[in-house]
This record gives C-alpha cells, sequence and structure tokens, in this order.
C-alpha cells in the first residue's frame, strides 16, 4: 500500500483541552486517539479503542483528513498533538507527524512500548508506559529498548522521553522502581490508577472520586517515605476534573 | 552583620511531600517557607506567613540550622528545596542555597518579583509570579525585569524561569496575558485562585472544592477559546489532595 492511501484507524478525535498527565500535564493539546490496541490490560481506561466489539465507532482515515481535524480543532495555532490509543504505535503515524511539524505542531506519544517504530524519533515527546503486574500484561525489555533505541536513532534531537507507570498496588510500585534502575537517566512519571474505568459504552459513568484521592495519598505517602525522589507523582488531573467523560 | 551570625526568618519547614503546582508539579520536595511579606494581598493563602500578628510562630534561624532541618527531613538524600513565604527574596538565603548545592540539592523560589537578589543566579529554578488586580497589588516592571537580569547575570547557566499567574476573574486574566506578552522567552503557568483561602489560625478551615474546580474548569475554557496554547494551565494539587491542610 502507497503512504498517500494508507489508512490510519481513529477512535476519536478531540479537544483542545489541557493533558491531564505526565511529562505534559496541564498543556493544551489535541487528542488523537487510534483504534486497537494489542495488550488487553484489566484495567484500561480506554476500552472504547481496544476492544473490537467497539471498532465499528472506529473509522479509517487518511492523514490528510485526520490533520484538516486537527487543524480545524486548534484554529490553525500551532500546539501539541497527543498520539494515544489504544496502542497508537501499532498504526502508521509517521506521514501525520512529518505532515505536522511542517505546520509548526509539536507530536507526543504514549504507548506502552511493545511495538518500536523508525517514525518515534520524529517525535517531540515519547512517553513509554510499561504496564504493571495489576493489569495482567507482561513487558518484554528488549522491544521496549528498541523504542528507546529508535526514538534516539537520529543525531539531531529526538524527543524528550520518560516513563510512566500507572500503579495501583504494592506490586505494582515495585515493578516501577524496578523499571525505572533499568534506565536510570529517564524521568519517570508515577500515577495512582483509576480503578473505577469507564465502561466503554457510558462515558458519564461515576468514578470513586474518593477513592482516586485516596490512592494519590498512598503513593506519595510511598514515595516519600521511600525517598524517591526522582519520581515524579502525579494525578489524572482530567479524572479529577471531568470524571470519566469523554472528548474533554 | 557577619555572613556567619546572619538569621533567616523562618515560618516553617516541613516535608518532604510533593510540589503542588507550577513547574515543578509532582516533584518531591522540602518547604523553607519564611516570614514576612511586602505584600498584602487580599486572597494571600499564606497569611501564617506574612501578617505580623502571628510573627511570634516565625523563628529567626541560622543557615546551618536550616540546613541540617532539611537533612534530616530528607533523610540526606538529596532533592529540591523549594523556598518559599511570604516574599523568600526579603530573606538573606544566598548562604543556605550554596549550603545546600554543596550536598547535591536543588533549590527553587517562588516570589512575586518585587525584590531582586543576586544569588537568584544560584537557583536551579526560579518561579517569579507578579500579582494579578484581584490581589489589589501593583507591580513595578522594571523590578521584575531586575530579577530577572539578576538570575541570568552568571555565565554558566542560572536557574530556569518561569512565569506563574494566579487568576480569579477576566481582569486578571488580561494581567496575565499582557504581562506574558513582556516576556515572551519564559514558560507561562495559570493557576486558578483559592477563594477560600485558610485563616491563618485554623489550618483544618474547609475550601470551597466543588468552586475550585469550577475555576479550574472556567479557566481551562478560556484559555483554549483564546487558543493561548503557550500557556500551562494547572490547579493548586495539594488543595485538592489536603484542603488547606498546613504542612503537608
Ligand atoms: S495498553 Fe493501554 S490502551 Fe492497551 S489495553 Fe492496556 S491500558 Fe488499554
Ligand atoms: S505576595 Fe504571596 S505571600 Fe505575599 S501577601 Fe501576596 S500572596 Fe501572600
Amino acid at each position: 500500500m502507497s503512504a498517500a492511501s494508507e489508512k490510519i484507524r481513529i477512535s476519536e478525535i478531540f479537544g483542545p483541552t489541557i493533558q491531564g498527565e505526565g511529562m505534559l500535564i496541564g498543556q493544551p493539546t489535541v487528542f488523537v486517539r487510534t483504534g486497537g490496541c494489542d495488550y488487553r490490560c484489566s484495567w484500561c481506561d480506554t476500552l472504547h479503542a481496544v476492544d473490537s466489539e467497539y471498532r465499528h465507532n472506529w473509522l479509517a482515515m487518511e492523514t490528510e483528513t485526520i490533520w484538516g481535524q486537527v487543524r480545524y480543532l486548534s484554529g490553525d495555532v500551532p500546539l501539541t498533538v497527543s498520539l494515544s490509543g489504544g496502542n497508537p504505535a501499532i498504526q502508521p503515524l509517521g506521514n501525520l507527524i512529518r505532515r505536522g511539524k511542517q505546520d509548526g505542531y509539536r507530536f507526543a506519544i504514549e504507548t506502552q512500548g511493545s511495538v518500536a517504530r523508525d517514525w518515534f524519533a520524529d517525535l517531540d515527546f515519547l512517553v513509554l508506559s510499561p504496564k504493571p503486574p495489576s493489569s495482567g500484561m507482561e513487558t518484554d525489555w528488549d522491544i521496549l529498548t528498541d523504542c528507546l533505541k529508535a526514538a534516539t536513532s537520529c543525531s539531531s534531537g529526538g524527543p524528550r522521553i520518560g516513563l510512566k507507570f500507572v500503579v495501583f498496588d504494592d506490586a505494582d510500585y515495585a515493578f516501577a522502581k524496578d523499571a525505572a534502575a533499568r534506565f536510570p537517566d529517564l524521568p519517570v512519571y508515577l500515577q495512582p490508577g483509576n480503578h473505577t474505568p469507564p465502561p466503554p459504552d457510558d462515558d458519564d459513568a461515576r468514578i470513586d472520586l474518593d477513592g482516586v484521592m485516596d490512592r494519590m495519598l498512598w503513593l506519595v505517602d510511598k514515595v516519600m517515605a521511600d525517598r524517591w525522589f526522582a519520581a515524579t507523582v502525579l494525578p489524572q488531573l482530567h479524572v479529577l476534573l471531568w470524571g470519566n467523560k469523554r472528548g474533554v
């Protein structure tokens, strides 16, 4: 298939709104959420972009159409585009990134690091989010290392890279700590899990906000007691502000 | 007075906890809060470190004593020390910063930018937070510019610098936008105001959390509608997590 006719599976495009978590927290962004994931985390909070039961809501879109939508939403004012999913790394996003950078936009991606792409080198921000034991998934550290190699393969810069870990319990915390030790040069972002993720077909479902807050306090206490001062601990701001509502 | 006997007025030293706002949000820090301020903002949320009525709670401490306390709290593991107040710039903090950096600690300060100090150049992070109209205070832009000059006077680096604005209303927003335009190279952090700041002698007073959330949503909407994509919009995380409680 030629690059021009290459389609990208899109679950939703929305924004501008603020990035709710991690390295770019608080920064205005348009989200391009792709459909499909090679993982099935037990607590996935974007099942509507993962489970094939919802694939009738996904659109196979051309790069130019997606790009037109991002420009429309942002009023042609450059900002950071957040590529998320599902796992955006299983989609052919290289042309979209190159297209958008011509117009002065920046690109961030968040992926679990299970698929390496050469276009990682064209990103401005790469967040690798290996999934902890509570997800039920296993990380292939060789592939995660390939992701880092791909991102840094270009001599002229490459993205700012960070590791992000969702932490539900002590085992997840230990996992994050081990993983961080494997990559001592990368900044680490810890995030308490949302144990009441949205059902995929009810984006107004209530979350247990007190429970989310309690997990955040637990995580802060743990990191401080442990004196893991290189870690940054952040909640999912969009969950605090909008609950599980989608498209904000 | 010699440097050795120079005293610093301290309101409180606490942590480690996470930085709740701005450039270093989510990062572990020990707070050194100094006593006294040259401003009297209408909505000051640290009156216990400002109003001379509370100065009997402040201690005149020597640099070595303060430093011992920071080392104790952090278990001798280097982290970022946040110098706050009141206005920390009216205290002689240069020796404390130099002392701490010998031990590998980093230093951040937040000040309104009404007093410039040559030791700003020794900081790792400088947050200048000019006060908007709702505060009832007026900014002297020449002095704020002097603060920037002081911070960048040293050829070897100097701190990362950011502007932070508390926004309560449209007039505050317009002020932030004008001020940001004066310093186009500086990153800008916008923060909704806490309209229910703690009374200085009741650190368990309830805040209006819904009201704080509403102001955050209002601010996000405003920034997005305005397409001010260079701005970062962040709440006061510690207020969301701990309300007005002190020392966390
Ligand atoms: S990797 Fe992400 S999108 Fe995929 S199943 Fe896990 S949480 Fe969901
Ligand atoms: S400058 Fe800060 S500490 Fe001083 S009165 Fe204003 S809000 Fe309070």
